[in-house]
C-alpha cells in the first residue's frame, strides 16, 4: 500500500499536484491534494517528479521463435527491462505455426508468459484462413480476452497472407469487435528485391534496407487501408515508418476512416545511414523490418504524432544477440530482424519529444500509454491515473539524465542500439500493479508477478475513441 | 448546492456512472458513485441522462454592431437562449471602431455584456497596427484577461488587414501568448467579386455564395497558415467551411505546425441550395459569410473533425430580424452577414454526429467543450467534470426528440435557420455555476448572473495542448 | 494516289491550310500549300474539313475468348466498324491460354488477325511466369515486332497475376526495350466482393460497379506503380477511370517517374447510374471492367487529360451481344464483360472534349494518335502527317451532328451503348493505307488489307517520348 | 543564304537526319534529306550535330533600371551573349515607372532595344490600376504586339500590387486575349522579414534566403492561380522554385486549370549554400528572387519538367557587376536583385537534363524554345524547324565540353556564377534570321540586326496550346 506524495499528476489531459493511494490489491483508490497517509501506507516520495501512468507498449516479441533461432529476452527479463524504464504493460503476439491452431498456439503463449514479471496481453497472427480460424477467432475474442489480430503482408512463404485472406479476417474480426493490426511491407516485391541483391552479391548489411524501400511500405499501408475501408473496419498499422504510410493513413482519417497508426522511437532517431558501419556487427545490430529509413522520413512521423494521425508508440522490442545476428553473415535475408528498446523506449521520446518542445507532457503520456489503452480497449484501467484504475504508475524525472549503455541495462541482449547516447528524463521509480518495483537504479522485477490482461471485445458498433 | 444523481458522466475521455456535488461557490466539490446527498443539497435527477461539461461556444457577436445595424440578440437573451440547448459559456468578439482604442473598445463590450445570463470571455479584433494597439494588445493580455486577437482577411475597406499587420500581430501575441484567430477569406477577391455580379445585375441572396467561393476561403486559410508558420506561431481558424481550408489545416498539422479549425454546425448540414429559395426572406436568412458550399465540402468537414484535425464547434452567432434583413432587398452585399444559431448547437451536432455514428458521445464532449477549453486556457477550469470546475453541466437525453423553431425558441429573432427539422438529442437541464437554469423547457437565466471569464495568457512556450 | 485537298491539316503541334498527296505505296509523299493535282492522283476535296492522322486505338478485343464466349465483333469487322469512326490503326492483345506458350499463342492471333480491313499490332499478356515465359518475351520482342506486354492485377484465377510475377515480367521487358501496360484492379478484392455479393443475393448488374469500387482501382494503380518505380521501368496503365488511379499517376509523374494512362471515352460520359436501369439487358450492357464511377471521377479524368498527365484514349473494344450478355442473367459475375465503342470513340471525344472547350482540335489529335503512336514506338510512321508516314488519315467534319445508333453503326453488336447521342464531330472520309476506305457514309473497308505493325523496342535506355 | 547540312533535326516531336535551307529573306525554305545546295547558298556543316531550333529565352532584364542601378548587359551585349549560347530570341520587360505610361514606356524599351542582336519581344508590367491602364492594355495588345502582362506580388512599396489590381488586369488582360505573368513571392511576408532581419542585425547575403523563404513563394503562387481561376483566365507564373509552387501549379492543371511555369536553370543547380560563402561578393552575386533553395526543391522542380507540368526555362538574366552588388554592402535588401544566365541556359540544362538522362533530346527542345513560342503566340514562327518559319536555328555539339568563366563568357558582367562548371553539350554555331552569327566560338553578332517581334493576341477563346 503506497501512498505517493508530492508529485505533479501527469494524464494525456492535464497536469496537476495531486497525491495517489495505492491500496493492497494493486488498484488506486485516491487521488487528490495533499492527501494524508492512511496507516499501514509507505510513502513514495515524489517531489520534483511527474506521476503518470505506466508506459504500455503494444508491440513486443517475447522469446520469440522466429527465423531459426529464438528472441532472447524472455517474458521475465523482457518485462522487468521495461519496469526499469518505465513501461508497466506489454502487449506482445502469439505467432501461429503450421502445426497448431490458433487456440492451440495462444495457450502455448499464455504458458510461456506466466513467468512475466508485469502485465501482459496478446494479439494473435492470422497466417492463414480456413473454417478453423474462422471458429478459433471467435473463442479467442469471446472466451479468451483477445481482441487484436495481426497480419502480415510481408515475410512471403512465411507469415504474409494474400489480400484475399486479409479480407476474411477483417471481416471476422469486425464482426466479433475486434481490431486488426497490420505489419505492412509488399512482401512479393520484398522476396524478388532480396533475390534480386543477392544475385548481384550484395549479402551484407546495406543491402536489408535496398530488399524494403519505403515505397514497399507505403503500398502496403495503402493496399491495408483500401482492404479495411471496403469493409468500413478499423485498423491498426503498426511500426509506421515512412513519409508515404503516414500519409495514406493521415488521408484515410481525412476521409473519416478509422485508422491509427503506431511509430517505434527508433525510426524517429536512427537513419538508414546505420547500415554502412564498417563493423558488419554494428551495421547488423539495427536490422529489422521495416528498416532505418532516410532522415527526412522522421520529420513525417514527427509531424503524425504531433498532429494526432499517429496515435501510439511501441517498440517491436525483438532481441537478438550478437551470436544470433551472425547467421546471417554471409546473407543479410538470414540475419533475425529485431531490435531491442523496451527499455529505452520512454527515454528516447522524452527526450527527442518533450525536451525538444515537439510534445508537451501530456502528449508523452498519451503516446505512451493513454492512446494505447484506449485503442487496445485497456481504458481507463490501464493508461490512467484514476480511482479504480491499476496500480501502473511512473515517477517521471523530467530533467535527469542518463547515458545509455548495453553495460548497464536489464535487457537481455549483449548490445544496445542506443549505446552512448545521452538522454534527458528518466523513470525514477516504477509501480506495477501497486508494488514499488524499480526504485531509482534498483529493479525489484517479479518473476511471475504479472498477469493476463483480459481485454474484451469492443461494445460500440460504431467508432473506436480517439 | 445541487446533487446531480444517477446519471452517466460523459467527459472527452470515457463515460462512466458517477454522481456529482456542486457547492454553493458554484464549483463541482465532488465526483464519484452512489454519493449521499449532503444537508441542504437539492437533488437533481439525472437517471438515463448523459451528464456533460457545458457547452462552450467560442464564436459569437451579441448585440454586435455591424453593416449598419446591430444584432439582435443582447448578451442577456443571447446566453440564456445558450443555456436552453445546453451551452454555459461563450467567448464574444471586440471589434473595435476606428474612433476608439482596442482598450477603451474592450472596456465598452465589458458594459454591454454585465448582462449576460452566463460566463462569457472575449477576442479583441486587430483591424490595424501602430504602437497604441502594440501597446493595448499587452494590457489586454497582462491586464484583462484577455489571450486571443482576432483578425479578418475578408471585409476589405472595414474590418479586413493586409498581411504586413497580421504579421506584427501575430508576433505581438506570440511574445504575449495570446492566439490569433482569423476569418480567412480573400476580401480583395470578395470586393471584386461583389462589384462585378452587382454589375452584371445579380442582387439577389443567390450572388452571395458566387461573390465568395471556396477558393477565395482556401487561398487566406493557406495563406494565413504560411504566415503564422513564418513566425511559429499558432493558429486558430474560425468557421472552417470548405474542403481546401480543411486540407490546408491538416497538411500544416502533419508538418508539425499548429493550427487548429473550427466548424460551425450550419455548414455541416445546409448547403448553397439555400439561396436558391424563391422567397427572397428565405434565402436571405442564410446570407453569412463564408456563405453555405456545395454539398461536397460537409463531407470534408465531417472528415477534419472525425480525425481530429478540426477541433472545435462555434455558431458564429450573429442574429439579424428580418426586417434587418431587408436592407439589402436592391443589393446582396448590404444583407446584414450572419446566422443565429447558439441554442440549437449541440442538438444539431448530437443528431448528424452522434446519432449518425460518425462520433462518438466522448468526441461530442471534446468537440463542444474539452478542446475549446484547452485551446482558449479554459481548462480545466470550463470543460471538465473534475473537483475544483466550475459547476456547468448539462444533462443531455440521447434519444429525445424535438422539431426546431422559432415559435419555441428562445433566441431573440424571428426565424430559425433550422426551422422544422426533427433532431434526435437534446439537454434536459442546465446548470450554470451551481445553479439550475434550465429545467426541461423550463428556463430560468438570470440577467447577470454571468461572470466575465479572464483567460490567462499561455504560459508555455512550446505547444498548446492538442 | 491521292490528293486532298483544301483542307486544314490539323496535328498535335499546329494546325495549317495545306494539301497532301499520297501515292500508291500508300504513304505521304507530300504536304505543302495549294499542290498541284500529279497526274494520276485522285482528288479528295478536304474543303471546309480538318485533316488528321488517323485514329490510333490502343485498346481492342476482337474475337476474343472470354468468359465462356467470344467477342463478337472479328478483326475484320470490328477494323472496318473503326475506319467509319476515324481509327485506322488498333492494337489488340494475344491472351495466352494454359495450354500455349506465348508464341503460339501470338502466332494464332496473327492468324485470326489476317482479315483486318486496317492495319493492327498486338500486345501480348504475361499471365504466368516460368522460363519459357521468359525467353518467348525475348523472340516476340525481336522477332515478332511486340514491344508492349499485358498484365493483369484483376480475374483472379484466371489472367491476375501476383506481384513477383508482375516484378519478373517487368524486369524482362525492361532489358528487352519494351512497355509493361497494366489492367489495374486489385483481384483479391473484387473476388471477396463478388462472393459476399452473391451471397448476400444481390445478382444483378447493380451489384457489378459494387463488386469493384474505384478504391480498388486506386489501390492497384499504386501497387503497379510503386512496382515499376523499384525496377526503374515505364508503365502504361490501361482504362483509367477513377480519380484516385489519376492522382496515382499524376503523383509518379511529379517524382519524375515515367508512367502514362488511358482513358476511354465512355468513363468520361457515363456514371454508375447506368447499372440501375430497370431492364436487366440495359443495364448489363454497360458491364465492363472497370465499371462505371460516380460522375465525379469523370472530372478528375478531364483534368488528367487537360494537363497531359494521361495521355492517349482507346475504346477496350470488346462486343457481346444482348444475348452473350444474358449468361449473367442469374450472377452478374457471369455477364461477358465489355463495351463496344471503336467505332463512336473519336466523335465522342470531340464533342465532350473539343466542342466544350475542354480540349483544342490539337489535343484531340495527341490524345487520338500521335500520343499513342509515340508510347507504342509507331511514331512517325502513324500519329503525324509528314512525308514518308503511312497515309491514314481522317478528314473530320468539327461541325457535323450525327446521332448514335445500333441501328446505323458498322460494329457487329446488336446495340450501341450510347445509343440516340447527338454529337458533334464526324469522319467525313477516312483513308488508311492511302486508299478511301469511308466515304461520307459509304464504308469500303477492304477485308485483310491491314497491315501487321511491327513495333520495335525501344531503343534509349532512359525515357520515352513523352 | 544557307544550307544545312548533314545534321539530325531535332524537333519537340521527333529526331531525323534532314537537311535545311534558309532562304535571303531569314526564312527556312525547304527541310528534307540529302538537300542539293542551291546556287548561291552556304555550305554549313551539321555533321555530327543536332539541328534545333534557336533557343527563346522569356524572362530576361537588360539594361533594366533596377534598385538604383541599371543591368549591365544592354539590348546588344545581352543578346549577343544569347546568341553564342544558343539563344536566338528574348521576351524582355518593360517595367513603367510612376510618371510614365505603360504606352510611353514602352515606346521607350522599343528605342533601348533596336540595338539587340537577335530578335526581342516584351511583356509589360502593370502595377497599379487605373483607366489609362486599361485603355492602354488595349493599345498594346491590339496595336503593339504585346501579348502578355507582368505583375508583381513581391517588392512591396514599388512594383507590387494588389489582389484587386491583379484581378482587375487579369479580368482586362482575358478579354484581350492576352496572357499574364506573375512574379509570386508574398511581398508583405518578405517586407516584414527584411525589416525583422535588420533589426536582428542580420545584414549580409545569407539573409536574403532567409527574407524570401519557400513558403513565401508557395503562398503567393496558390493566391495567384485561385485569382486566375476565380475568372477563367490562364496563368503564367515565373522562376518557379520550389516544390510548395511546382505543387500549386500541377494540382491546378489537373483540376483543368491552365497554368503555365517556368523554370531558371540555376534554381536546378545551386542551392542556398551559395549564400553562406565567407567572401561577401561570391555570396551576393546569388542575391536574386526568389533565391536558391534547399536542395530538395530541385527535385520537385525536376519532376515538373518531366512530367509536363513545368513547360519553360528562362534566365531572369539580369546582370549587375560586382562594383553594382557593392551598394548592399551594409544591408542585403540594397543588393541588387539578379543573376547572369542567358548565356549558359542551354548548355546547363543539357548537361543536368539530357545527359543525366532526365530528358530527351525532344524535351530539350521544347523546354528551351518550342514551348515558350507555343505560350507566347510565336508559334511555329519560332520554336520549329519548318518550313516558312524563321532560321533561327541552333547546331549543337551534344557531348563537346566546355568549362563555364566570366574570362571567357560574352555577358557584360565581370564574373559568372557558373564560374569553373565543366558541362556537356554546346552551341556549336548559331544562326539568327538566316545568318550565321555564332560559329565554333567566333561570335559575329550584329547590332540592331534583330527585330520586333509582334505577338498577337490569342485568338481562341478557349485553351492554349500545351
Amino acid at each position: 500500500m503506497l501512498h505517493i506524495r508530492g508529485g505533479t499528476v501527469v494524464t494525456a489531459e492535464r497536469s496537476t499536484r495531486a497525491d495517489i493511494l495505492c491500496d493492497d490489491t494493486g488498484l488506486i483508490v485516491q487521488v487528490g491534494a495533499n492527501l494524508e497517509t492512511p496507516a499501514g501506507y509507505d510513502v513514495v516520495d515524489a517531489g520534483g517528479l511527474l506521476v503518470m501512468p505506466g508506459g504500455i507498449d503494444p508491440h513486443t516479441h517475447m522469446e520469440m521463435p522466429f527465423m531459426g533461432t529464438t528472441a532472447s529476452d524472455d517474458f521475465y527479463t523482457g518485462t522487468a527491462a521495461g519496469l526499469a524504464g518505465g513501461t508497466t504493460s506489454i502487449l506482445d503476439f502469439v505467432i501461429p505455426g503450421s502445426d497448431r491452431t490458433l487456440l492451440e498456439s495462444w495457450k502455448a503463449w499464455r504458458e510461456k508468459a506466466r513467468k512475466a514479471a508485469s502485465d501482459y496481453g496478446f494479439h494473435v497472427a492470422i497466417t492463414h484462413w480456413n473454417d478453423q480460424v474462422h471458429a478459433d477467432m471467435g473463442t479467442l475474442v469471446q472466451d479468451c480476452g483477445v481482441n487484436s489480430f495481426k497480419h502480415f503482408m510481408a515475410y512471403k512463404n512465411a507469415l504474409m497472407i494474400e489480400d484475399e485472406t486479409f479480407l476474411h479476417s477483417m471481416r471476422r474480426a469486425g464482426e466479433l469487435g475486434a481490431l486488426c493490426t497490420v505489419h505492412a511491407e509488399n512482401g512479393d516485391a520484398v522476396a524478388y528485391l532480396q533475390q534480386n541483391l543477392l544475385e548481384k552479391g550484395q549479402t551484407g548489411p546495406e543491402a536489408h534496407p535496398a530488399s524494403r524501400p519505403p515505397a514497399v511500405e507505403g503500398e502496403a499501408t495503402q493496399r491495408a487501408i483500401t482492404l479495411a475501408g471496403l469493409l468500413g473496419v478499423p485498423l491498426y498499422v503498426v511500426h509506421v515508418s515512412t513519409e508515404e504510410a503516414t500519409s495514406a493513413i493521415a488521408q484515410a482519417r481525412m476521409r473519416g476512416q478509422e485508422v491509427y497508426g503506431e511509430v517505434l522511437p527508433q525510426h524517429l532517431v536512427f537513419d538508414d545511414q546505420v547500415y554502412t558501419a564498417s563493423d558488419w556487427l554494428k551495421a547488423a545490430r539495427y536490422v529489422m523490418s521495416p528498416p532505418f529509413r532516410p532522415a527526412h522520413h522522421q520529420k513525417a512521423l514527427w509531424g503524425g504524432l504531433m498532429s494526432g494521425q499517429l496515435q501510439t508508440t511501441a517498440t517491436d522490442h525483438c532481441c537478438f544477440c550478437k551470436a544470433q545476428k551472425e547467421a546471417g553473415k554471409a546473407d543479410f535475408t538470414r540475419i533475425p530482424n529485431g531490435t531491442p528498446g523496451i527499455e529505452d523506449r520512454m527515454s528516447v521520446l522524452w527526450h527527442f519529444g518533450v525536451k525538444s518542445g515537439k510534445l508537451t507532457p501530456e502528449n508523452f503520456v498519451a503516446l505512451t500509454s493513454t492512446n494505447t489503452a484506449r485503442i487496445f480497449n485497456m481504458y481507463p484501467r490501464k493508461g490512467s491515473i484514476t480511482i479504480g484504475a491499476d496500480a501502473d504508475i511512473v515517477l517521471w524525472d523530467p530533467t535527469a539524465e542518463r547515458t545509455i549503455s548495453a553495460a548497464t541495462h536489464h535487457q537481455n541482449v549483449d548490445y544496445n542500439i542506443y549505446e552512448g547516447m545521452t538522454v534527458s528524463g528518466l523513470a525514477r521509480k516504477t509501480i506495477s500493479n501497486g508494488k514499488l518495483v524499480w526504485d531509482n537504479g534498483d529493479l525489484k522485477a517479479v518473476r511471475g508477478a504479472g498477469r493476463y490482461l483480459e481485454r474484451p471485445a469492443y461494445k460500440r458498433s460504431a467508432r473506436f475513441p480517439l
